[in-house]
C-alpha cells in the first residue's frame, strides 16, 4: 500500500538548514514550508474556495471539534466528505479536537479512556477519545488527520508533563488502531513534552516507533515566550525523521513562520490572519497597520504598497476603513484576503530563499523591514 | 451638449406594452427593464464588484444619506468619486437622501427651505435641502442623481399630498438649478401624488415641464396594497414621456418587478434580495425557501435546482444551512449572491419575453410556478 501522505525533500538551505519540500496527498501536492489557512467551521472565514486558490493555498485546516458538534460528522459523511461539503478539492488537514477540548470547554475530566467535558455553547456532556476522534476524522475524510492528544497548559510541571506525554503516546497507538482509512487518509502523531528536552525526546521515540506518515510539534504557541518555542524546536526537530513532514501547530505570526522554517518545520496553521482582519488589523511589508485608525480616513493608498494582491490592486485604506467602520462584511472580506495573501506570499518568499540558500539573509531583511528589530515590537 | 443619460426604446411587448430599451450612461449602457442591486454604504452587502459583473449588473444604487453621514461626501470626492472609491466602473444611481430622512430619522421638521432632522445613529442635528442633496450627489459623481423630494407616508390625505406635491415640484426646480455637473450626471425628477390620480397628473406636468432626462415614480412600495401600486402605475406611466427612462423606486419582489415592467417601468431597485438573504431566505424558481429550516439539514440539493448561478453549481442547502446556523458570513455571501442572481436572471427573462411578445404568458407561467396563485401566497 502506498501511504496516503508522502514527503519529498527537495533541498536544504545552506545558511539555516531549512527544508524545501513537497507534501503529496490524495488531493494534490503542495510545496513546503507552507502556511495552512484555517477553516474552523468548514469555511475559511469570509473567503471562497476560489479566492483561496487565487492565493495558491494547497491545503487548509478544519476543526474536528467544531464540525463534530455542528453540523455533525454524520451529515458531512453523508454529503460525501468534507471536501465535497465545502467545495474544496485540494488537501485538508483536520485537527483531533483535543486542543479545543482543552481550551474551549469547561469541567473537563481526563481519564485513560478519554476526556469528559461540557459543550462550549450549550453545556451538554460530551466525551472525546482516540477512537471517537478517529471516527469523526474518518467521516470527514481529511487528507491529513491528527492523533488525539493532550495539550497541557504552559507552564506545567515535569511530573504532570511526563504522565501526559505517556498517555498521549498510548492514545496515539489507539488512534492508529482505530483509523479505518489509512489508504486515503494519513494520520500524524503529535509530539508533546512542553519545554522539557527529555520528555520531547521520549515523545518522539514513542511516536516514531509507531511510524506515522508525519509528525506535529504540539504544545507550543500556548502562551510561552518566543525564545522558549525556538529552543524547544532546536532540540525537537532534529530528532524527527528526515523523510516525513513536520507540522508546528497554531503558529502564524511572520517571525515565527520564518523562525520555525529555519528550525526544520514544513507546515504551519493559525487563525491569526483572519482573526486580526476582523478588527481591521493588517500585516504589511512594513509591519502592522490598523486601518480603523482615523489617520487612514483620507489615505487613498493600498493597504500595502508592496503587495500585488486583489485587494491592494483595487481598494484604498480609506475605503476599507469606511467599510469596517460601517460594519460592512465586505470590509472583512478584503482585510482577510490581504492577510491570508500576505502569509501565503511570505511562505513563497521563504521557499524561494531556501532555493537560493539565503534564508538567513531573508530573515534579517524581513525582520528589519517589518519592524521586529524595533524596541517594543509587536508580535505580528 | 449631449445629455449624460439617454434612453433608447427598442420595442414594446405586443401582449402587455412593456418596454424593451437601453439606458446609456457615462459608465456604460444597460438593457431595461433592469433591476439595480442596492449598495447603501458604497458596497452591495457581502458582494464584490466582480461578482456583480458575473451576474451582469450594469447599474447599482447607492444612498446619498448614508454616504453623506459616513464616510462623508468630501472623502468620496477626494477619492475621485464613488466609482473609484468603491471600485465599480459601471453605472451608479444615487437617491436624494429624502426617503431616508423620512423613514429613518426622528424629529424631522419640513420647511420650504428643506428638512431639519436628527442623525439616526448619534442624534445630532442635520439639515437636508435640494441644494445640499445636489452638492452631495455632485461630489459622489453618480451617473444618475435623484431630485430631493418629500416621500409622504401611506395613507396621506389629499390636502396634505397636494401641498407636498407642490413643494416637491418647487424643490425639483431648485435641484435642477443647483446641479453643477449636467454634462456627466443626469438628474431624474420624482413623481409623487400618492394614490390620487389628479395629483400624479399635476406632479407629472410640473416635472415634465422641467425636462428631466428621466423620471421616477416615488411614494409607492411604502406599505400600500399591491393593487393600489398597480392602479397608480396604470394611470401614471402613460403620462410620462416615451423617450425617457422610468424608475419605480423600492420595488424588488418578483411579482412587482413583472407587474411594473408590464406597466411601462424600466428600472427598479430594492434591498429585498440581500436583506432576506441575511436570514437565509431565498427566492427560487419554485418560490420562497427558508434554508435555515431543519428539513434542509441533510438536503444536498442546490438552493434552486433550476438555477445556474455560482452558488447553485457548487454548494448544497445542507452546507449553506450549516454556515448560516454557525453565523459564518460566507453563508450570507452565498445566499446574497443567489438572490441577486435570481432577480438579475428574472429581468433577463422579462426582457426576452418582451423580445418574443409574450410577457403576458411569461407572467402567468412564472406566477404559477412561484406560488403566487396559491391562497395566502407570500409576497416574495
Ligand atoms: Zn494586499
Ligand atoms: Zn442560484
Amino acid at each position: 500500500m502506498t501511504p496516503a501522505i508522502t514527503y519529498e525533500l527537495i533541498k536544504k538551505d545552506k545558511q539555516t538548514g531549512a527544508r524545501l519540500g513537497i507534501v503529496h496527498t490524495p488531493h494534490g501536492s503542495f510545496e513546503t514550508p507552507a502556511f495552512m489557512p484555517v477553516g474552523t467551521q468548514a469555511t475559511v472565514k469570509t473567503m471562497s474556495p476560489e479566492e483561496l486558490k487565487e492565493m495558491k493555498a494547497g491545503i487548509i485546516l478544519s476543526n474536528t471539534y467544531h464540525l463534530w458538534l455542528r453540523p455533525g460528522h454524520d451529515i458531512i459523511r453523508e454529503a460525501g466528505g468534507l471536501h465535497k461539503f465545502m467545495n474544496w478539492d485540494r488537501a485538508i488537514l483536520t485537527d483531533s479536537g483535543g486542543f479545543q477540548v482543552f481550551s474551549l470547554s469547561d469541567m473537563r475530566k481526563i481519564e485513560e479512556e478519554g476526556v469528559h467535558f461540557r459543550h462550549h455553547l450549550d453545556g451538554s456532556k460530551l466525551f472525546l477519545s482516540p477512537e471517537k476522534a478517529m471516527e469523526i476524522q474518518n467521516a470527514l475524510g481529511s487528507d491529513i488527520m491528527m492523533a488525539f492528544d493532550e495539550c497541557p497548559p504552559y507552564p506545567a510541571s515535569h511530573e504532570y508533563m511526563k504522565a501526559s506525554v505517556e498517555r498521549t503516546s498510548r492514545w496515539a497507538e489507539r488512534c492508529l488502531e482505530a483509523h479505518t482509512r489509512p489508504e486515503d487518509q494519513g494520520l500524524f502523531g503529535i509530539v508533546q513534552g512542553g519545554e522539557y528536552e527529555d520528555l520531547r525526546r521520549q515523545s518522539v521515540q514513542d511516536l516514531t516507533s509507531l511510524d506515522f506518515p508525519g509528525y506535529a510539534v504540539g504544545g507550543l504557541s500556548v502562551g510561552e515566550p518566543k525564545d522558549v518555542m525556538n529552543r524547544v524546536l532546536d532540540f525537537t526537530t532534529p530528532l524527527l525523521p528526515e523523510n516525513k513532514p513536520r507540522y508546528l501547530m497554531g503558529v502564524g505570526s511572520p517571525d515565527a513562520l520564518i523562525d520555525g522554517s529555519i528550525r526544520g518545520i514544513d507546515m504551519f496553521d493559525c487563525v491569526l490572519p483572519t482573526r486580526i482582519a476582523r478588527n481591521g488589523t493588517l500585516m504589511t511589508s512594513e509591519g502592522r497597520l490598523v486601518v480603523k485608525n482615523a489617520k487612514f480616513a483620507r489615505d487613498f493608498r493600498p493597504l500595502d504598497e508592496n503587495c500585488d494582491c486583489y485587494v491592494c490592486q483595487n481598494y484604498s485604506r480609506a475605503y476599507i476603513r469606511h467599510l469596517i467602520k460601517a460594519e460592512e462584511s465586505f470590509g472583512i472580506r478584503l482585510t482577510s484576503y490581504h492577510n491570508l495573501y500576505f502569509l501565503m506570499n511570505l511562505m513563497e518568499q521563504v521557499r524561494q530563499s531556501i532555493r537560493e540558500d539565503r534564508l538567513g539573509d531573508f530573515r534579517e531583511e524581513f525582520f528589519e523591514q517589518y519592524g521586529y528589530n524595533k524596541p517594543n515590537a509587536k508580535n505580528f
